[in-house]
């Protein structure tokens, strides 16, 4: 079983003060960059793993998404999405994603936020995605950069000519990562790109398009402290396909 | 047209030094895993572009291929490559990359090793190589990795513990890069991983391969000095197939 961190009072609190669980998707600078890689939601039907406080499972829905579930390890984080919204179409369930198992071919989009560099067998995982997706199915999501989770603990640092710099070490080293945020040791598992790609690949998926995070000037402009993810990439955002003809 | 540090006196003479220009293939230590991406050779037309010394195009014919054409910038280069072979299946010729002309549909195989990143404009010289391929052909390429670029004139620095790091900044700022490599100011163009993949994929290629260099246990035992390069990720390599059934 998966870490549940998102449990811990602790860490709970200082979580939910987050700009983007405060201000939801306005205050995840990522989401114009994930929102343009969804397809179409209309009609269709979603999955959302590690879907937090259901942010992105009801923007689905407000978009035309035929049904959503939502999919958390946390009962802090089921319990107060299920508090936001009256929608029969939208389920929130408790699930930890290293044991996933759904029904076979009833979705067309899985979308999952910021949730699988917590998973320990990346490749269990997208194998049974795949198996959920229709032929053609759409998968969406986001993952703390490798580049950014590679050194452990790591802190921004100066050069000589004080621009900010990432230290960057044990890139090639995959497997479990500790660091301290808003709880002591919170669990993590570092993949590299080329894993992350080739395990998709070969799990039937083709990639569609890769993004990495970088503010815009008017991002920086409005949150300064932005500024510096121009210099490192923090999230890496994938859209990938099922192999296959849509039904 | 693309600087030609090539024909500089100086650089040529550090450069031909290089371990992988002396051992050849097997001074590359990236070069398994490149193989281990290239089809089977065999009755194949290649193009090897930015062929060097040509020990890739050599290795094409010796493993079947029908005929290999060698492109290079530079006239030291293609005059060392042709006076190594002679192969009438094999064509060594000078030409830019920046403005790269193929005959349509000529090539099943499309292979460069350390050369794209001197390219400018990466979008035309993939559709460039898109046109030249026959459907379903085989596009294999090594650039220097964004993350080793993205800092012109980064150099290792360690950390607490001692252990090497390497400092990444201006990641998401592509564009030239300027670096002291056996020459003054040699230029090369940082592109993000996203924006090498998704220029392919524009250009009508699936991503079939990544591949991140790091030694192996082996070749670091063989050159210890290979083994700060598990730290960062010092070569991408990609292999991709154009759209299409072969004919």
């Amino acid at each position: 079983m998966a870490q549940n961190v998102y449990d811990n009072p602790e860490f709970f609190e200082g979580y939910r003060q987050l700009p983007r669980q405060v201000h939801g998707l306005d205050g995840a600078p990522e989401w114009p960059v994930v929102r343009a890689m969804l397809p179409d939601m209309k009609g269709l039907r979603a999955v959302d793993l590690g879907c937090g406080f259901g942010w992105v499972s009801r923007w689905m829905r407000e978009n035309g998404a035929a049904s959503v579930l939502g999919l958390d390890l946390s009962e802090n984080m089921i319990a107060r999405a299920r508090a936001t919204t009256t929608d029969a179409a939208i389920e929130y369930r408790i699930a930890d994603l290293d044991a996933l198992d759904l029904p076979a071919r009833s979705f067309e989009v899985a979308f999952s936020a910021l949730t699988f560099h917590y998973v320990a067998d990346f490749g269990r995982l997208v194998r049974a995605i795949g198996r959920a997706l229709v032929p053609g199915g759409h998968l969406v999501f986001t993952i703390e950069h490798p580049v950014y989770m590679a050194a452990a603990g790591a802190t921004w640092q100066a050069d000589a000519a004080g621009t900010p710099v990432w230290p960057v070490s044990g890139y090639s080293r995959e497997g479990e990562r500790r660091t301290d945020w808003f709880a002591k040791g919170v669990l993590k598992h570092h993949r590299t790109i080329a894993t992350t790609v080739n395990t998709l690949i070969d799990a039937g998926f083709a990639i569609a398009r890769l993004g990495e995070f970088a503010p815009t000037p008017e991002q920086v402009a409005a949150r300064p402290g932005l500024a510096c993810e121009i210099e490192r990439p923090m999230f890496l955002m994938v859209a990938a396909r099922l192999a296959g003809r849509p039904d």
